[in-house]
């Protein structure tokens, strides 16, 4: 490729990672450096975390330094960009645009009367008409995608295959709103839909509704069930589970985790699959249908 | 009416008000008897508000009381029944079955596997089939149904109106699955569906979201919409609105509120007026479209 540098190893241009928060940025960055590629971290400041920052070759930005980020990452022979970890929707001044983006205000202000979605395949779109690619994890690290099948020993049993399939449903039918991403749904009975509080929180107002006796399903009941958006763009922003989201389902009394397989992150699935076996819950990537193999 | 007795009064008989938590039952009791209509409150342990209770004709039951309060509403000469206020989908044995229940079981297990409307409208039908006629707050009182247009002096501008379209529009694809009769949109964007917490506990979330920056749509933004659910009985569990709504709706940095003009409970609307205007918010009676007069 042309835009390759001598730094630029394994016949790949280097890839770009720009970080959110959380562990995902750097599993991503791992998996591509084990195969040989060289990564450079886009540190989002706010999000990214800095302990873990300092172990890659990176760059801090803020969120609308789109120019200078097209500059550094010419410099560094970048032309794959992958978006990856949690932000919160910016306010428009809180991205600080450069000048560049203030160039592309029109397109960013239109991108900002959407929802999540809309906004990410817009950013999306962004980078691609200025010469970058995006990639998403299935094509740079497919072992971080969740499998049909469970994970751990655990299975469903009928009746969390019944709530599944109805957390299914509801996460078709809000789709086109462009909301969260996950539900919880206990004995056929919706508990909580996720928004912008994600699903971290959103378990743990499962868990308060639980204590405090606003919900009375029996405890080992329930089932957190995620999926990506219809007709979402698979390279942004897919819906993941790690570790602490087991703890969480478990804190909430759930049964289990089912997650839409092939196109599902899963960060560190051994650890996952320890945690579930230890919490006594099930974690199963199913498809969109429902039925997990 | 052959099952009149001498307490009741104006040549109808008195009427049963089952009485859950809030002041909405006792709005309700206040207007039948505004009408010259006798009542008696059969006070849900748990539910209703004891302090309010003993102004009224009243009995304490459990919920699941069923054969107990025949008995009593016989004596008491109600045909009537409302079911009005708040309460938590019960766990199966908080609802202390008597005899007459749990020769019914069959049938109240069905109702236990659907979400809330689905109970509701089984308890319903379980009152009708005994011989007691259920109304609803429309037929007893017209007035504590919300009109079209606002009430107070605000007006919601045209980017709320859009708000106002995308909640309902989403409260209708969520309807068939039971679950909240609540959303909260900002500029576009959906903050929070409610789930059984509640309306009140889902704008303390919003605040929160705010607050910590997880949301950052600008204070003065977004609307509070709710609807009744698509074919749901409008006997029974009418959403509501009452002054607490318009302060917690204010703590949530929202433009206004919208709902349902005819099927939607306002109890004291001048003071949620008086509330709305103080916290310059709009409060608007919109028809299941969207348009409000």
């Amino acid at each position: 490729m042309s835009e390759q540098r001598p730094g630029a190893s394994n016949g790949e241009a280097a890839l770009a990672i720009i970080c959110g928060g959380g562990s995902l940025p750097f599993a991503l960055a791992d998996a591509a450096v084990r195969r040989g590629r060289r990564v450079v971290l886009f540190a989002l400041r706010g999000w990214a975390d800095p302990e873990r920052v300092v172990a890659y070759p990176h760059h801090w930005t803020w969120m609308g330094q789109f120019g200078r980020f097209m500059r550094i990452a010419a410099a560094e022979g970048c032309r794959d960009v992958a978006l990856i970890g949690s932000v919160a929707r910016p306010s428009l001044w809180q991205i600080r645009p450069d000048f560049r983006v203030l160039r592309l205000m029109p397109q960013v202000l239109r991108l900002f009367r959407g929802g999540d979605d809309h906004l990410q395949s817009g950013i999306g779109r962004m980078f691609e008409q200025h010469g970058f690619r995006l990639v998403g994890p299935k094509e740079i690290a497919p072992e971080l995608v969740m499998p049909h099948g469970p994970i751990g020993a655990r299975l469903p049993r009928d009746r969390d295959r019944a709530d599944i399939a109805r957390g299914l449903a509801l996460l078709n039918a809000t789709s086109p709103f462009d909301i969260g991403q996950a539900v919880v749904v206990a004995d056929n009975h919706v508990l909580a839909v996720e928004g912008p509080e994600g699903t971290d929180r959103m378990l743990a107002r499962v868990a308060e509704l639980r204590h405090n006796g606003r919900i009375r399903t029996a405890v080992g009941t329930g089932v957190l069930v995620k999926a990506a958006k219809l007709g979402q763009d698979q390279r942004i922003d897919l819906p993941a589970i790690g570790p602490p989201t087991i703890d969480e389902a478990r804190a909430a009394g759930l049964a289990g985790v089912a997650v839409v397989a092939g196109s599902t992150i899963v960060a560190e699935p051994e650890r996952i699959a320890a945690a579930a076996d230890q919490a006594k819950i099930f974690v199963i990537g199913v498809d969109a249908g429902g039925t997990g193999r």
